[in-house]
């Protein structure tokens, strides 16, 4: 069993108007020293697999045909292996 | 010059069913080997400070203030000093 954290956050140039406004919400609230904020998603997937470089190449696929939209998207992520292989 | 990396999670006992859209999605693209989804969020924030600590600090008050949902969201960030102090 494999546990993936994956990373998906909107490129740089990309306008993100979800970080816009946590940034004036943090402003409003006196955190004066917010510079700047980039909103994105945090995903974990539980898989099960053969090896880790499996899982790796399964969580690869998976960014790339359903998490990440490649026009305005960049994912990183990590897989680790997991002790117990029933439910959480 | 700071940047936090923060990650919003629902807490386990929390339905989530945007995690289970999620896994519905990569069932029907053939990913069979998918357990289980979980979907958070996930926040880059910029911010000007004196220290790592007090940066740190400020970062916790704004989970606790505006990013986390206490009652069913736990939170977890890291905090590093970055090089330029001017906008990306």
């Amino acid at each position: 069993m494999y546990l993936a954290k994956i990373y998906v956050t909107l490129k740089p140039t990309v306008n993100d108007p979800q970080g816009l406004t946590i940034r004036g919400a943090l402003k409003t609230l006196g955190f004066d020293s917010v510079v700047d904020v980039r909103a994105g998603k945090y995903i974990e997937i539980k898989l099960s697999g053969d090896s880790l470089d499996a899982a790796q190449q399964t969580v690869k696929e998976m960014c790339r045909q359903l998490l990440a939209n490649p026009v305005i998207e960049t994912y990183r992520f990590e897989v680790q292996e997991t002790a117990q292989p029933g439910p959480q």
